[in-house]
């Protein structure tokens, strides 16, 4: 019998965990839920759609619900919500507020009995548990984190919100030098300029100032001020062709230190290259809701994160097996 | 109160165990045992030597019994044994054998309650985590492992096996254009030959045939036979001086599709570079442990691998700084 999973709101994500579904046969996706009129939403699978509303009407179809809203407003209110009647999953990332938010989930847990694995994907998650492996190996190191080179959303949106800006895509990239620095074990102290460089590929309305543009991105704090930006101003052709897809990715690597008096160097380097940001996620997400089916029969309850999931709850397949082939 | 971890066999992996212990305040290293005469044994920090008959007398004083012996015929036997007074650890590597190893000492836990982790450190051990980590996540993708540049015992002792041959060190070196090509996606199917070449430093015999000490290594069966190797006649001199190192390491890689149609690849890479390879098996070794300790005290017991541990039992820090800091 295949593990029954709900689709709780359907956009890159959701589409995702969808597809991700197709690709495991214990798996079934039951439906989607979302907040528009169903009738409006049309699944690329064909599974049904309800109203977010009717969730709760559903307990006893679904088995884990994968929660697929936004951190800033959706998901500390969903998550906890959702944890009164199923197990749940989602990728709640605004990393400050973890702490809380697993509490608070944790809290209707210990009410309901249900299980749940908050913050899942790469980072937090898999970035995260690589971080946890290498620093209780490698005790006397030091920890090194590189984005990209992948699109960020969030500096894209900063500025297509630019006065005379039609549409834009940024790219995140780490500088080469950098990496090479830490690879090479030299424990670097780098700044935020020295890890990462920003291109943004820019349409601008016919007649716009293209120099205030530039000087406006180049200069916005947080954003853009503490980095080295390129600007590149290119027709809404060329972005359609060359920059419509998520790609992202990423590097952690741990250097450290072993022997007497610390004559050994290692580098521990965990790292992912992704064509698809969502894709991949939902593919993170979709393993750990097989990871709480299982933990949920075997009795383990309550809000759990990446850090606290036995590896072999993850694979579908036996444990036998696993030890056999793997190990 | 520290962890008191007994490091049962004192070769190069019991060195390593002892200087990593030395790394990590919450261990604490109660002592050595040797199947030789202690009284010829001296430690590298000070710590004292048992006979290992003498183990036994004192299971009050151990948490977890680290087994540092081999795994063709020591392991076997003394994992077994041992798990009947202590928690336990081992790197037992005979991956055929794997499976009848758990068992084994699984049957011994199951009467005395205690708890073993088997087969730890990095192949088996962190590469088969991640092997795990990646199947589970890129369900449709195939899996690459390469070893090196390091140096391989097995082969070394091979080729000072040759008439005429005084010493020798032997690197696997994985093939680059291979990596590069399985990096790229592109799912290349690698022969033996494709993979690695093997990397020969010899120090013959004044008087020496050295062709006919080079043909004998070029053509040994399953040893070199099947690879491209070069071979370097050097002095003992250049041996000992740029040759006497442990150096290892390798790099496991999945790659895989997401999408509907399979139309987004991903690549997921972890890669190992190291100095010593007993060192940094040996702080391997002493995370799990910690690990071990823990879920013992958690009443979590019987035969365990890498893939069982839930990751949060390897570190020294508490559930809830790990989780504000790492996720």
């Amino acid at each position: 019998m295949s593990i029954r999973i709900g689709i709780y709101g359907y956009g890159n994500l959701g589409r995702g965990v969808e597809s991700a579904i197709k690709q495991n046969p214990d798996l079934q996706a039951v439906g989607v839920f979302t907040r528009r009129d169903p009738s409006t939403v049309k699944t690329q699978t064909g599974i049904p759609v309800y109203h977010a509303l009717d969730a709760i009407k559903m307990v006893n179809d679904i088995d884990v619900m994968i929660i697929c809203g936004g951190s800033a407003t959706d998901l500390p209110e969903q998550t906890p919500y959702l944890a009164n009647y199923f197990n749940v999953i989602d990728s709640f990332d605004t990393h400050a507020k973890i702490p809380t938010h697993l509490k608070n989930v944790d809290d209707v847990c210990a009410k309901s009995g249900k299980t749940a694995v908050i913050s899942v994907g790469w980072d937090p998650g898999m970035f995260s548990l690589n971080r946890l492996l290498a620093g209780a190996i490698l005790v006397d190191g030091k920890d090194y984190t590189f984005w990209g080179k992948g699109v960020s959303q969030g500096h894209s949106d900063a500025i297509r919100r630019i006065d005379g800006v039609l549409d834009a895509k940024q790219y995140t990239i780490p500088v080469e030098s950098s990496l090479d620095a830490v690879r090479g074990g030299t424990n670097p102290e780098l700044t935020t300029r020295q890890k990462h460089v920003r291109e943004c590929f820019v349409v601008a309305k016919d007649g716009a100032d293209l120099d205030r543009i530039e000087t406006e991105i180049k200069t916005m704090p947080n954003y853009f001020a503490d980095y080295d930006t390129t600007v590149h101003f290119i027709s809404m052709e060329e972005l359609k062709l060359n920059h419509s897809g998520i790609p992202h990715g990423g590097v952690v690597i741990r250097t450290g230190k072993t022997g007497l008096n610390g004559e050994n160097k290692h580098v521990i380097e965990y790292k992912l290259t992704l064509d698809s940001n969502p894709e991949f996620t939902s593919s993170v997400l979709v393993a750990y809701a097989r990871a709480v089916y299982k933990m949920n029969k075997d009795g383990i309850t309550g809000a759990k994160t990446v850090l606290d999931v036995p590896p072999i709850y993850l694979s579908s397949k036996s444990r036998d097996e696993l030890i056999s082939t793997l190990l």
